[in-house]
């Protein structure tokens, strides 16, 4: 087989970023563009068929060696068709990604879930690399997950494996986005440590480093927040801990179920807060986990960072493509 | 292959059964003996070896060709070397069960867990069959849970796997055996319900049914559980409504993590209180879980009852058997 090359995009509320591979994983070409989620969803799909066209230009490939494009995009997604079902934050509603994206750029595309596919990079290139199995937890404004297994994305049997945020760790817990109460995601979310704090600057306390939302929807940046922790600001710093705590309570209960070899630990609040906020979470994990478990399950960061995304999309848009070709073969 | 024989044996905390099944899964001959775990380890082996003679005679089978022998037993065991590191009610401390049968009775051997074997048991022949991924939850004295993923027994990386009785619904909950607070087991397994009964109880609540606790650990038995709640017994009716509905929370949390097509329920609890029970537990798991996740996992009662142990070791000692003559043949 000549040298095979693949696009990997990954679609957030904020970016859409897109890398060209080579066969090993090194990337040849990479573009950028903001989401603009107002502009609905026929326009953020045209803003992707140019970012890809960009990274395709930058990597200098021959666009007929493309063998596959995989994206990894939030909400809900019907793998099969490639259809994402519901995007709020992106105004998207039955849309047919795979079918826009093969009809514009000519390539056999894979819609994907970001969180599986944000997994996938870091267990094929980065902190799970080699695991017999592997947890990814991405920590942002909702915290998600992805399960790999003996080499196998596992998404369960109804695609909709790895909602870690929404597991209970109190049913009569502070409200969820989700609705529910005491979600994991409703305790060490961005989302909720930002209501946290806002809660506590509205009863009075003081935090000298925040006094600004600076964003519309009221979210404080994880960056920000890394400043102000940083600073040795009292609120922030309980709130972060309060977080961790709860993280490390529901990474146990996982790993209590799952056992698995590896947790990699990602997504915006993970990268910014670094070591101190893992050494809480960890601490918390082993005391609601059993030593056997907590030995024999690996907690740590991801190394990816942004490339999870890309790459993972790339990699598993080439072994989903392979997987297929196998099975036309078998069938023949 | 001339026709397989095969050995199943369950080793519980009251009684020891065995079974020899043919290669359809027919039991041929069964044997059951009390455990009596006063005796001490030694005296409980023999008392297995003498189980599983007395079933291998009634089958009627040349010894000759049984070909495997399964047996789940409580506690962690180390299923590569067959040493049960643990079980304190049954007075285990290192015992090499396998060394010991494969001695005395001249069969293959392979130990295993409990919990996986029964699930195993019903995966194969019971309420989970034919499901692409199944989790099996067994409500007793305590509460376990063993998983199949792709026609495979998942283990977890330190085979630990399903402690789905130590997943935390509260840290600030009830205090749990294993030393932690709110775990599922604190909430919503027999020991839990006793508890709350003899609470209740002992603050003077009224109860016909139920005065004398009747055994000296003070479990209350699952039938005697059933007898009351049908007698509409309000006492024994909120604390098993309250116990369920918990058990529905954790089942929603690892449906959320793990969207198995089937989660097959069993146990003494689940076998005593039947119908009425479930549709309780599942209320709950609907109301705690998305309806993407509870629309794709089904929730059953188990099927096999104390046959699920039996035939789960015998069938997974079967197939181990098979995986490490296929992996010898790959060496050779």
């Amino acid at each position: 087989m000549a040298q095979e090359y693949t696009v990997g995009i990954d679609l957030g509320g904020t970016k859409i970023l897109a890398a060209v591979i080579d066969p090993a994983g090194q990337v040849l070409g990479r573009a950028k563009k903001k989401t603009r989620g107002e502009l609905g969803q026929w326009a953020i799909a045209e803003r992707i068929v140019r970012t890809a066209r960009e990274a395709i230009k930058l990597a200098g490939v021959d666009a007929e060696r493309i063998t596959a494009l995989g994206i990894g995009a939030p909400g809900p997604i019907d793998s099969t068709t490639g259809i994402i079902t519901e995007a709020p934050n992106l105004g998207f509603k039955n849309m047919n990604m795979k079918d826009y994206l093969e009809r514009a750029l000519g390539i056999t595309s894979f819609v994907m879930n970001d969180v599986n596919v944000g997994t996938w990079g870091e267990y094929k290139m980065g902190a799970g690399h080699g695991a017999s199995s592997c947890l990814g937890v991405f920590v942002g404004t909702g915290i998600g997950s992805g399960i790999v297994i003996d080499g196998k994305l596992y998404e369960g049997a109804g695609h909709v494996a790895g909602e870690i945020g929404h597991m209970c760790l109190n049913p009569e817990g502070p409200k969820c986005g989700c609705g529910r109460a005491g979600c994991l995601e409703a305790y060490a979310s961005r989302t909720a440590i930002t209501r946290e704090i806002w809660t506590a600057l509205n009863k009075g306390t003081k935090s000298s480093p925040i006094q600004n939302p600076g964003k519309k929807d009221g979210q404080i940046r994880s960056g920000r927040l890394k400043e102000a922790y940083d600073k040795g600001d009292k609120l922030v710093t309980r709130v972060i801990h309060h977080a961790a705590e709860y993280l490390g309570i529901g990474l146990a209960s996982a790993a209590s179920l799952l056992n698995p070899e590896t947790i990699v630990l990602g997504g915006g609040v993970m990268t910014a807060m670094g070591a101190p906020y893992l050494d809480i979470v960890r601490d918390a994990m082993k005391a609601h986990a059993f030593a056997s478990t907590f030995n024999s399950t690996r907690l740590v960061a991801a190394t990816l960072g942004d490339d999870a995304g890309v790459l993972g999309a790339a990699l598993l848009a080439r072994q989903y493509l392979h997987e297929f070709a196998a099975l036309e073969r078998s069938r023949s």
